[in-house]
């Protein structure tokens, strides 16, 4: 039973601590990925801290994973020694219901199989819960392993395995493209993904920051406008000019104001997970036909064409590359907003 | 300038009085529609008891009109003395906006005239605020005129002018047909119009009733399975199998348990106006990437669609015709939910 290095989170609010995890030999349709780099996800520190709930540690984090691949298992057809590979939320899923069947595996309805935190089989030789990528190897099934093109560098390539996606999904499934008026509430490491991939699709983009602070970075990521949700004005110079809002923020707005910016038949999707109920005015929908939904990641083949996207339009995100022993600063500045706009870990100083 | 006899709330609360209101002369593209029957809506109730905000007494409330045409002026084409006509929610709109021009003026951008309590032109000579059918007669533009086909009873069309485009509009925009599985939330005056129209439309269709009292009904009215809301068995059976679900209720119910019926990319589309806040779950809508929207009424081009369909499905609302005199304690019942499923007036007794 092969070990390797990881840093896990022993308890919700202690420090990390580095250790060492049980990963499995490679079955016949197995990729050993040796980790090069892992993004830290605002969902890694919500897990382990245990406010989504059922946290169990230690907990090794990590699901935005791009490395190298150093086995295959004998059945293996698609990766080969030396390839970039990527891991993304999930490692698994039960293949059979009809999202599985539809390439959408994030949506399982029998239980996706996420990256780190998701109970395993009884008797797994690599115990009771998956741990994720904050560790130097992983293996996983090549039907849940992507790949990473060439030309993108695999620091920048980590985040795309989750922020890249979790925008990516919602941008294509609205039918964003050449005339979209599309805002992007919140420019965080989520949204500054939104910025790009929508402006990449020929969308308009207009950023909602919370201030102007990072007006700078959003027109240099292709968006068009960058208002501040903070100044009444924004709201009637784009009422009822936009076709989609993706939103990538927890914290208290209210979106019934933001409702206003929409055209007939708009959306307001949310990405990020706040921890509160979402109150919205029943008028405020039925005025002008929308709706307000919810999008979570990506399935398979969609994060593959995302990747593929992404390296044919020259789209990474802006990293800031940090050290093992960096891990837990990091996380207070990811919950302090200060980080722009994306932490990855160098997981060769594990 | 003809006045006409209508029944006028005088105030929030009082009980209704015969008076007279003004009807302006025929200009060259209106139709004068000697009122036959007015449906009793919900709305009428929400707005002359100041619910919805901004009432303005005396208040003649109805806009489910039909009638009989008695003049035209000179530049109508599409309506001659002695056809059958209708009214619905609204006499106008701007005609400009993107809106609509699209064909929806129910969402036009510079707000649309509705039938009653809403303002007029200075000087208009049907005074300040608009009146409805609660009346003998009424003018309006040909454009927004319905055409009531011949094979359609006046009475039990005119609840079809409000609830039933109210309800096949958004079956029609979220693409019901056959192999769609509608959930009706409610089978009240809108429900019971929406399991019939769904129904026809191909539709599977399951009542989600408050409790099964109404359950033989709505397997006459043509849907499959009749649950309760407040059985837990049903959020069990129904979990995850339904692609929409129209809610007709306004009453206190858990939106979050409701949207675990709904399959992948399922909708949740309100048609009431509830007056509490919507308190919904961000994962309830991330899970399975569900919407939760809203829908009003219908276009003009839309709501002919829909007469012509009921006419050839052979569809109309099950109602109890009342004089002018019972109209207090038709509202009563309605406040009451009791009611199958809609009171219509016979304006000939005003």
């Amino acid at each position: 039973m092969p070990t390797v290095a990881a840093l896990a989170a022993p308890s919700a609010h202690a420090p990390f601590e580095r250790t060492t995890i049980a990963r499995r030999e490679p079955g016949p349709r197995d990729v050993v990925i040796d980790i090069a780099f892992a993004g830290i996800c605002h969902s890694d520190i919500h897990t382990v801290r245990d406010e989504w709930g059922a946290a169990h540690h230690p907990l090794v984090p990590g699901h935005e994973i791009a490395g190298v691949v150093s086995a295959v298992g004998g059945e293996v057809t698609r990766f080969a020694v030396g390839d970039h590979a990527g891991v993304g939320c999930f490692v698994d899923s039960c293949r059979e219901c009809e999202n599985c069947l539809a390439g959408e595996e994030q949506y399982c309805l029998r239980g996706t199989r996420y990256t780190y935190n998701t109970p395993l089989p009884e008797g797994d030789p690599e115990g009771a819960w998956t741990q994720g990528g904050y560790s130097r190897q992983i293996v996983v099934d090549e039907d849940y392993t992507l790949r990473i093109p060439d030309s993108l560098p695999l620091d920048a390539a980590a985040p795309l395995l989750c922020a890249g996606i979790t925008l990516y999904s919602p941008l294509k499934h609205w039918g964003v493209g050449p005339g979209t008026k599309v805002g992007i509430l919140g420019m965080g490491g989520l949204g500054h993904m939104g910025v790009k991939i929508a402006a990449a699709l020929g969308a308009e983009v207009t950023v909602l920051g919370h201030s102007l602070a990072k007006r700078d970075d959003g027109i240099r990521f292709g968006a068009t406008r960058y208002l501040a949700t903070t100044d009444p004005a924004t709201f009637r110079e784009l009422h009822r000019s936009l076709d989609l809002i993706v939103s990538t923020v927890s914290a208290d707005i209210d979106l019934n104001r933001v409702l206003g910016l929409l055209r007939l038949d708009g959306a307001l999707v949310n990405v990020g997970l706040p921890e509160k109920l979402l109150s919205i005015s029943p008028f405020a929908l039925t005025d002008q036909r929308l709706s307000v939904a919810g999008s979570n990641i990506g399935g398979i083949r969609e994060t593959q064409e995302m990747l593929d996207f992404c390296a044919e339009h020259d789209i990474t995100p802006q990293i800031e590359v940090i050290d093992a022993d960096g891990v837990d600063a990091a996380w207070d500045r990811v919950v302090a907003s200060d980080v722009r706009y994306r932490f990855v870990i160098d997981v060769a100083t594990i």
